[in-house]
């Protein structure tokens, strides 16, 4: 028998990540005992999480109703979308839907967490509808700077909500179909209740350019530097970028290298899955490259954003095993500096430079993400109640509802949400914030998730500021008194070796502080531990104008 | 007697920083007996310099000659061209050679370092010239983000060398002339030697826009924001920009407000030697600012690099103890960030845009350096025989040594130094690098200047990374028997509290070794010591996957 619609249930929007950062984008959709989430994504660490590999949500609030998730709907194959999911799925039993390429490189994840048997899938087509519960969510094809990208429609009893994922407007995609706008407007001919809708670029006016119009720039770099080598470093996953760079390389005769496990990884999954398309005889092996002169080879390799072991920077640097940068080759940065990487990126172009290498790195790029102009359409097609941007900063969420404001959103119908904000949606399609679930950022470290806290990172930015000082000494059992010690052991604070005088002098305070202490009968280990750190912490303070972490420790016999 | 010229003498040019990166400008010129110094700057530290302040040329070299040095000679009072001089003067004794403002501002810089007395200084007027043995020096007027700043004509017996120090040409400068363009046609008309040219800006096309088109910009923002308080951001030392938006102030009726500790120090310096006019009536201290309504008051304030101590992060993040953002505030980022500051920026925008202010952030600036076109006109003007690019990046150098490379210059005749380089021309005005000094990077950390180096940066890297363990044990000094521990103390590994079982395991790992080894009547201490090294750190990476610091401490009792 089917439920019929209890007009006192409601539909709730749960942010649990995404909209404080780019990165980390997660969503619960929760209607009476049922709980769909849309990405499960991973962030980079901020500056100050020293050490940490990689940022997740806070999932307690799905761990609290485990039983009422039904599955992951995955909008795309980028690690902001997917990159939780080997640390998610381990503690939330629920089948993963997506479409093909995307989930190539989900099972891919997995593999390299042993996790491939252990976890449901289901390959989805556009179009397709899968039911969980009371919703229905129906995949709609999208572009972006990855294939088989997608946008949600999700069916609900109180309405539809449309989730654009991260996408782009491209007629001339170099892969595949354009956007569904037609889904996108049959969908909103039907009413839409809210539109969740991607703000990355929402600050650029004007229009995304095609992906198409970047191959024309490669084409015109592979005819401009006919007589030497060209390297050309992208995103990995771009996979369409590669084919475009593989069809210029072929169209004036080069040979292939794929350098860089992400890119060799993605570009094997795309292989077997066949979306992308290389002539025979075009890749070869990097040993292989000594074997064809310069100017008939063609390096595709990861490092566009200067991250230090990547592939294009250790050739900048010369540790790159294989291959030697030399002073005709030409070496093209074929996308833009990711916001924080800026200087990394500029690091490497030096290092290239310095060579002797002719390195482009202007335009040679066009973005995954829809401009203002893009966003009007989307909104002008899908027509929702609510504006509710997603993905990006505050100041990005904020220029998209200023566009909705443009369209004629009022405030009420614009909202900004914050992670964690419980977003109701009653019968009559009201929409409230009516209170907060708990979230937050995991920080994984090694082989440790969440274990690296707020404590620990307050202490790794200590002991990076100005180091550690380590005092000590052994104290007789019975009495208390001084057996051996106080002993000065530093680490990130002076080169020793030319702070002696220093080093001596530090040691005096303390031994005429233990010489006090012992004199006052003082056994308290806590008070003597205390009275170290403040005198050798004064002492550092006045000559060095430092903050060592100061750590005694007494050992008792 | 007048010297007569020595054929046999060569004129040495060395830089001693500055062209590695932004920054740490610095560059001696040297002939037979003779040194003359060109600025005297800092540099900020890199990422990975963790917990250093700042950095300073390494100066060994002036040391070595320190008789030869009569001067330095600094051609505007930004950071990267005076921040060294405290360190430097105090090694070096030797005159500075500034105009009004520049040495102005070193002398602020002086006093805080208790050096205003000792250190000897000359205030120069462009056109004047100053004999240095062989040398001659005439400081030329140019236009900067700075007032005062100077290109030197440094006459020696060799030929003439131009040194445009940072500049840009504006035939429109808010306070003073336009840059002295006659002035370097004549000196180029009786030959130059070597033109060295700022960089900066050597990869953008076209010209540098006059500083007051930002005045309009500035009173446009005025005119539509009159309903709210205005905050605006730019760099303490622009103080034509300054005086802009007071202009645009009082002439919309608002009384300012100077916030940020280096702002007021350069206005109260701006305005005592008469480079800034601010009507009566118009300055107000920010505990008045409860006085007057906020469409009636401006705010200038630090912070526009998103510097987390700054004013305006103070303000943005809700820790100003004196000024609270306001959902109606216009706040304007008159400044683009300097690159590497882009993410802090970023995260400013977010929180004042989070909370509910309006933020200006594009558009409202224009740069200090000349771009592609302007280093055209200098060179034309100047049309020396030698193109040495200065003040960049290797990027940067590149891009002015193409321009010079467009303009007709063989690659003999376009130079691209290092930092240490010594470049000499012999008297047929022949170059050619002969050698390399010592140079490098001294950082300095509180009061400690080049006690911080390679080792104690990487010790802290890898406290910041996994923090560290400290292993502690009591032997007996007749036998090496065991009396207490091995006790095991952690900062910035895990938190202990929540990993007592993985401590618990290591502290037993480690009483295994020691029972091992006490068996085996070990009692070298450096064994002992690696042993407990190799054996916790294999656990720990099994474990963990980190690689904290491993620290043991023997005590002898």
């Amino acid at each position: 028998m089917k439920k019929t619609k209890n007009t006192e249930s409601k539909l709730k929007v749960i942010p649990l990540g995404g909209l404080e950062q780019i990165g980390m984008n997660m969503t619960a959709f929760e209607y009476e005992d049922t709980i769909i989430v849309v990405d499960c994504g991973m962030a980079f660490p901020e500056d100050d999480m020293l050490g940490v590999d990689l940022v997740i949500p806070d999932i307690s609030y799905l761990e609290e109703n485990e039983k009422k998730v039904k599955g992951f709907f995955i909008t795309h194959g980028h690690e902001d979308h997917i990159g939780a999911i080997p640390y998610v799925l381990r503690k939330i039993h629920a089948p993963i839907y997506a479409t093909k390429l995307t989930m190539g490189i989900i099972d891919h994840k997995l593999e390299e967490h042993n996790m491939l048997k252990t976890v449901r899938k289901k390959v989805v087509n556009y179009g397709t509808n899968i039911n969980a519960g009371p919703f229905r969510i129906e995949f709609i094809r999208t572009n972006h700077s990855i294939q088989d990208a997608a946008a949600l429609a999700i069916y609900t009893p109180v309405g539809t909500i449309v989730h654009t994922g991260d996408f782009k407007v491209d007629y001339t995609p170099v892969y595949g179909d354009p956007i569904d706008l037609q889904r996108f407007s049959a969908i909103g001919q039907k009413g839409v209740l809210a539109l969740m809708c991607d703000s990355t670029n929402a600050e650029r006016p004007g229009f995304t350019a095609s992906e198409k119009t970047v191959g024309k720039t490669i084409d015109s770099i592979f005819s401009e530097h006919q007589d030497s080598r060209i390297i050309i470093a992208t995103f990995a996953s771009n996979v369409d970028r590669v084919q475009q760079i593989i069809n210029s390389a072929c169209k004036f005769n080069r040979k292939v290298v794929v350098e860089g496990r992400s890119m060799v990884n993605i570009m094997s999954t795309a292989t077997e899955l066949g979306y992308i398309t290389i002539p025979e005889n075009t890749l070869i092996e990097t040993d292989q490259l000594k074997n064809f002169p310069d100017e008939r080879t063609c390096i595709i390799t990861t490092g566009s954003q200067g991250e230090s072991m990547a592939a294009l920077s250790r050739m900048a640097n010369g540790t790159h095993r294989k291959i030697q940068i030399q002073p005709n080759d030409t070496i093209v940065f074929s996308s833009h500096p990711i916001p924080g990487n800026e200087k990394s990126v500029g690091r490497v172009i030096n290092e290239l430079c310095h060579k002797g290498a002719n390195v482009i790195f202007q335009d040679v790029h066009v973005s995954g993400h829809a401009c203002q102009e893009d966003i009007k359409l989307i909104y002008s097609l899908v027509k929702p109640k609510y504006a509710i941007p997603v993905h990006g900063e505050y100041k990005h969420l904020q220029a998209q509802s200023n566009i909705a404001k443009q369209l004629g959103y009022d405030s009420d119908h614009r909202i900004i949400m914050s992670s964690g904000d419980i977003l109701e949606f009653d019968s009559d399609q009201n929409a409230k914030i009516t209170g907060k679930v708990h979230t937050g950022a995991v920080m994984v470290d090694g082989l440790g998730v969440g274990d690296v806290g707020n404590i620990v990172l307050r202490d790794r930015q200590r002991l990076a500021e100005d180091g550690i000082i380590i005092v000590v000494m052994t104290l007789a059992a019975e009495n208390g008194l001084l057996l051996a010690g106080p002993d000065i052991v530093s680490r990130g604070f002076v080169y020793v070796k030319d702070a002696e005088d220093l080093m001596e002098e530090a040691h005096n305070v303390l031994i005429d502080l233990m010489d006090r202490l012992q004199d006052q009968h003082v056994s308290d280990w806590t008070r003597i531990k205390n009275e170290v750190k403040g005198t050798l912490s004064d002492f550092v303070w006045k000559e060095t104008q430092r903050r060592p972490m100061i750590l005694p420790v007494i050992e008792e016999v």
